[in-house]
């Protein structure tokens, strides 16, 4: 059966195009959950893949977080051999104890299979409107309000793209149900337990029917400019942080910092807490820090973390444990 | 009775200093409404006036709005006598019809009052979470993310500046039931028929309940981040902008635009469609044209108002009337 050529074929292929985001011929390995997201993705690119010479295969991560997880995987590698595509199966020793080292033995996974440059995942402006929000409400500054870019780069050699991202889940539902395309239904995506399945089940749909119906698409609209904002600021911010930091005394020169807008302060700031202490620094122990830019000689923060604190010396801000 | 000091007032004395926001010896105009907000600003001003030698006064623009808005007048002039403070009433002849002409009215009003540089308004970090939220859903990009600021040059003489911005509605409401204030109660503040008075009352307590305690000041955080940041962004693209724009021929140089990242290839042609065309582009119009940066020669845009496009015309992008 010849595949029809749709308004959403003519998009990605508009958007792969203008973003660069696969070149011809390239070896993509497409990481599908078997969710409508990734399925719709890897049908997108099978439908595509004449016009770009692309070598396509697939790959499943089975965490072994539900009971069902060794019937999806087999599910997906049947629907792989239905498409004729290579197939590569991972499947966790023990299932990892949160999201965040699932997603970390995922792209590692993902990294090992030889032969792939590209890795795709089928993220929509959806997951971006809800990842918006999710860490709005947590509190992670502008840098979490763009987390989810178009291409990152895993290692050296390997690149993760998100091809869907200008597409809504609507479209990928819409899509699989026109093609018939067999989606397998995740049961913990329904959990409300997890704020992130709170906030697509019951914020975003509250936001669209009490505020404005197009919420969805202007929040990942929104991440979309941010996203390119934060890259372009930590450029900058890490320009002035290679001139202002003295390694060896762990300073940052007060008289460069002066010079610069408070923004790019505030980031240089970051950048240096980040980089000399391993941690993540708040809002408040930033401007805290910030301050010690115009602050009189022997000012200090608070302890950061283990009796860390920051203190002016002259014309630096040192690193220095009160031990 | 002697005031006491608190740590409100500790941290509002705190925040002048550090911003640079109030000068010694300055002549201060406090917009007053009545509301607990505008009562804190007051009162902590008058607290701290012996330490900065401030002259103030009290303003009150009445927009006739509310059959009880004379009473509220007559409320504020009594307050401000028994401050012992000036007091300038602006009554309008007929009321405005929306929320943006009684703001454009009432800093005419205000800026019209002789012999201060400065005006002082009481909004908190409550209204900036509350903006942030109405503007993220509104759509409006990262410059609506960041529109409560701590000063706004209202005319080349007259700045506009917001003390509280640090402060929750939370310790203005307690710090005036503290100190007896006799807070105005605007009844239309309670109609959720405006979408702000549902964030207010209904958005946040939910976000607060379900997700997070401290949404509120994590929103009011971002929008400080963001404000900088933004500030920061539209200058260096203004520079941009200078170099490229060809104001008689209404272009903009590509090989200009071609070197510099996307956030500020964005920014520069927001700034070139808003300045030539005086109207505010959407996302998608702002893409559109930033597509022709890299585009063939001709390559042009939907008509963006009245048939007016942008066309690519060799190594320019020009505005151009399809008349």
């Amino acid at each position: 059966m010849a595949s029809s050529w749709t308004p959403l074929h003519a998009k990605i292929h508009r958007t792969l195009r203008s973003r660069s985001l696969l070149p011809k011929h390239e070896s993509i390995l497409i990481a599908l959950s078997g969710g409508q997201d990734s399925l719709c993705l890897a049908q997108l690119l099978i439908d595509l893949r004449d016009r770009w010479n692309w070598h396509l295969a697939i790959a499943h991560c089975d965490h072994r977080w539900r009971a069902d997880s060794q019937a999806n995987a087999d599910h997906i590698a049947t629907l792989a051999q239905s498409w004729n595509l290579p197939f590569y199966l991972k499947t966790a020793d023990s299932p990892p104890p949160n999201e965040a080292s699932a997603r970390e033995w995922r792209y590692a996974q993902l990294q090992s299979i030889e032969g792939f440059h590209t890795i795709v995942t089928g993220h929509t402006a959806s997951d971006r409107a809800e990842t918006l929000l999710f860490n709005l409400i947590r509190g992670s500054g502008a840098d979490g309000l763009s987390s989810l870019n178009w291409t990152r780069q895993l290692t050296p050699t390997v690149k993760l793209v998100r091809p869907l991202l200008e597409i809504m889940r609507s479209q990928t539902a819409e899509f699989c149900r026109d093609r018939n395309l067999p989606i397998w239904q995740d049961s913990t995506n329904n959990d409300l337990a997890y704020a992130r399945n709170r906030i697509r089940q019951e914020l975003l749909p509250s936001l669209k029917h009490n505020f404005n119906a197009q919420v969805e698409s202007h929040l990942a609209q929104t991440m979309e400019l941010l996203s390119a904002e934060v890259e372009y600021l930590e450029t900058v911010a890490s320009e002035f942080y290679e001139t202002a930091i003295d390694i060896t005394s762990q300073s940052l020169d007060r008289t460069i910092l002066r010079k610069i807008p408070l923004a790019i302060q505030r980031r240089v700031i970051r950048q240096f807490l980040m980089r000399s202490l391993n941690f993540n620094p708040n809002f408040e122990q930033v401007e805290k820090c910030v301050g010690l830019i115009t602050a009189p000689n022997r000012s200090r923060t608070d302890p950061f973390i283990e009796k860390t604190i920051a203190e002016v010396n002259a014309d630096q801000i040192q690193l220095k444990s009160l031990d």
